[in-house]
């Protein structure tokens, strides 16, 4: 069918609406075709070359200079630009601005390259425009999606043959759901545990239906708290937050120098409040790979607690969980097959463009505690994915995890998590090799973090206490902070930066942060990485000591 | 620079880490490379034909069936496909069992067609795949983001220009919010209402750091309701849940058979709820553009009295806010700029890609009710964008609406706008027209609703009373369920349906919906519908009666 003949047949001004339309599907020039096209041939099949010449790490121009330049808040009535003219901007103007987590030399956050073909997948995601909220919508692409999440449910807790057939595609059951990110993810499974704990009873209706204050007096209770290592993840308390409880609900268990959780204290705080009968613990919360360091909780120990008091177990392996595809180190997650639901980021170690988390539960029917239904959309008995989920309109991101499994293999993805570990170990034996450096936090996976220490220092501060030390410590907070900042700005580098407390400390300390992620990343960059820092801290830092 | 050099530097087993770093930066072999090009040449030049050509409307292969080719719940060991198998995968088996949403004859639903350019748009989004929940992996990125949320803004209230260029660039004060969808941007608004209503007094650290039961204790109070119309969406239910509040304390206001909130009905129950002192309102949501109907509540009147009471509003225009872009339409929204909050989705009426919410602030200190900082990241006083907000990774998707405004202007959305609504129009005149057919809800937007009912029973509809009417609608239910579904699994058109409660009727009633935003759908086409669902009728429904 020719659509733009068809199109010509609308009675509006002829001439803007066939403008219009044609824009619409797209019926550039040949001369802007052309154009296009050489454009989106670099971006589909020479990324990072493509990333390589046009976007720097986070280079010099100053941010306020900088949005000085996007001040102008009227939506222009008439067209300014043509479709070559929008692609052109983004690329020779956007993109110089816009920060190169791809390049290999870019190892401070845990965005970082994504392989060229997951671009192609997300225009072909985008092209079908499929909503799995509902089947009217999605159709294979829902059934695809399912199988997707037992895959996940599978590499996690890799039940027997007979559970999956039996709930792959049943439409009474959910192994898990695509959420926007972790922190959807994680919130998601603060939900069913908070409307599980809080769930109907004689004369009650259930948490969700009646609210809180109801479910707290029909519990007889006057707090809820969820337990969680003092690493874990910013989004736990937000959650605590969003879903009523309070975030100074969501309580910090000490954690030992690794930045783990300590299981003394944890025993201890259930103990507490379990004796307190006004209180209820929701979850316990365990991390497998903290944002900060990388460090995995003692899921098995944890699991053991939780199971035996009855409360619902959570692991936050946003991170860490795609870890669980390496043959040789899927061991460190062990004990995760024994959360009730975990979490994992499909946009970090699964290498997926921003952005896409997901959730899942042992038990194929915890979901049910926050399923909704619609009279238009999400029937009663249907496969319609939107109906036990945060999100309403979904992208079928499912799509972008199948391709990537079919391309990479397991194998594919196991072979990227060693990389990440085993060159993490490297650069810590560099770290410790170097006298002007501290490692602070040893990797455990692919994170770890140190901070520049010259040899003299080190030796003040094992001889000095109290004020003294507290004041070198300061100086070197100092000096870190600047080093990062002068890196970052210099353009070539990028490492973060975070604040973390050890046990032998009083205070914070300010530490470099470096996550390995990036196949393309090796010990070679990784060098020059430190070498800069030592520079930096000879041209600009050494006076501040 | 070679990436592909500098990766085998590596110490791993050299071949097959290369061929993985191959894979990861898209070094295809020749004839692959032109075989992916023909795809995407397709994708991103021709998708209308593309789409055509791939994607049924729904067609008629049973979803049962359908499951049982994804059952498969191992992740492959090995990789099982090269790239161009993978496309070749999701065009050829895929995309055929997929939904074509944006197909003219696909008039069902709020997922429609999106101009080719967003794919392009989106496919760059990917390649810079940038986070813009901080700025170290975003920069420029984020400042355009706020440019944009000026500017929608300013399509909703139209302040003066010194307060937009006081804040478009303040890292004080937020005008708006980027969420996953319209789900989350109901959500947050509620949220925002919720802890400012419930907000830090002494003694009381506020509901958001102490939680529900403390913060009704602190305000003396035993219940905390939000009140929208019986037509507003279900999310705003869902979010009263999550929140906290309970579900069943989103209260339903009468509606008229226009499907809009009864005034009186409102201020009753905001009068009820006033003078009982254990109750606080939190806020009142206004609809404009309901999900079934596409009426809009009257937002003038709901406004005056909200200011009255000193009580939050909140206008859902997820679908009807770019409405706003029409000269001769945007008058139907009047009163939207008098909300304390409005939701308005992307991935609706600006015609992007799935998915993308927004969500505004009249007052830009308003979201500081929901800040969360944490070390890493989200520093204080930093543009960090995910400092207020439900997400934590944050997709670029105002990039792509930077490129869209720029590509169509107002005046091009507005005539998409002027399409729908005047087609609409139209279609119910040619609805009224056909004796067969009844109008139930004419279209205020681009949304109506009818149902197939033959002559000889509209006239048994008036005669009748009692069971025997009762029996009647049921009939008509029954061949209405049955000429959608029958219709659907033809697969050339798609209307959806859903059941509705009228004045004059006890029970609600089975209807057809059409959702008029495709600008390729014409009358023509909308005719070529009715005659099938007749042509169905006479064939499969008539002994029915």
């Amino acid at each position: 069918m020719n659509y733009l003949k068809q199109a010509k047949s609308f009675s509006k001004t002829a001439t803007e609406w066939d403008k219009l339309v044609r824009k619409f599907i797209c019926y550039e020039t040949q001369a802007d075709k052309e154009k296009l096209f050489f454009y989106m041939q670099q971006i589909l099949f020479g990324l990072q070359e493509f990333l390589h010449d046009h976007v720097g790490v986070t280079e010099a121009i100053d941010l306020k200079k900088l949005a000085l330049s996007y001040t102008d808040t009227r939506i222009s009535d008439i067209p300014q630009k043509k479709l070559t003219e929008v692609i052109s901007e983004i690329i020779d103007e956007i993109a110089p601005h816009a920060v190169n987590v791809s390049s290999p030399y870019f190892v401070g956050h845990m965005t970082a390259a994504i392989p060229s073909f997951m671009v192609i997948l997300k225009a072909l995601v985008a092209a079908l425009n499929q909503n799995v909220v509902k089947l009217e919508t999605s159709k294979v692409v829902s059934v695809i999606e399912r199988q997707l999440a037992a895959k996940v449910h599978r590499l996690i807790y890799d039940l027997d043959e007979k559970f999956y057939n039996d709930n792959v595609q049943s439409v009474d059951t959910t192994l898990g759901c695509f959420t926007e990110g972790g922190t959807a993810a994680n919130m998601t499974a603060l939900w069913v545990a908070r409307n599980t704990a809080l769930g109907p009873k004689d004369g009650f209706d259930g948490v969700e239906k009646e609210g809180l204050f109801s479910a707290y007096k029909a519990y007889d209770i006057e707090r809820a708290v969820v337990l969680v290592s003092q690493r874990g993840h910013y989004s736990l308390t937000k959650a605590g937050g969003i879903l009523g409880i309070g975030n100074s609900n969501i309580v910090r268990v000490a954690s030992d120098c690794d930045g783990t959780v300590l299981i003394n204290d944890l025993k201890e705080k259930i103990d507490t409040f379990t004796r307190d009968r006004k209180t209820k613990i929701l979850a316990v919360v365990g991390v497998a790979g903290t944002t900060e360091t990388g460090h995995i909780d003692p899921l098995c120990e944890m699991a053991d607690i939780c199971r035996k008091n009855n409360i619902h177990f959570h692991v936050d392996a946003a991170w860490g969980g795609p870890t669980l595809t390496s043959e040789k180190y899927a061991k460190l997650l062990k004990g995760i097959e024994l959360a009730d639901s975990v979490t994992i980021d499909g946009h970090k170690q699964f290498y997926m463009p921003m952005t896409c988390g997901m959730v899942f539960f042992k038990d194929p029917k915890h979901m049910d505690a926050v399923a909704y239904y619609a009279k238009y959309i999400i029937r009663k008995g249907s496969v319609d994915l939107g109906i036990k989920s945060i999100s309403g309109s979904k992208e079928a991101n499912s799509l972008i995890l199948h391709g990537a499994f079919e391309l990479l293999g397991k194998r594919g993805y196991g072979m990227l998590i060693d990389h990440g570990i085993e060159l993490a170990m490297e650069f810590a034996e560099e770290i410790r090799k170097r006298e002007n450096f501290q490692l602070v936090t040893s990797p455990k996976l692919n994170i770890l973090t140190y901070r520049y220490c010259p040899t003299r220092i080190k030796q003040d501060l094992l001889s000095r206490t109290g004020r003294e030390r507290a004041e070198i410590q300061e100086k070197l907070n100092e000096i870190n902070i600047n080093i990062q900042r002068i890196q970052r700005e210099r353009g070539k580098s990028f490492v973060s930066r975070t604040a973390l407390k050890r046990k032998e400390d009083s205070e914070e300390i300010v530490v470099l942060r470096a996550v390995l992620m990036n196949p393309l990343t090796n010990i070679d960059i990784l060098k020059e990485v430190l070498d800069e820092q030592e520079e930096i801290f000879e041209k600009h830092c050494k006076s501040m000591i």
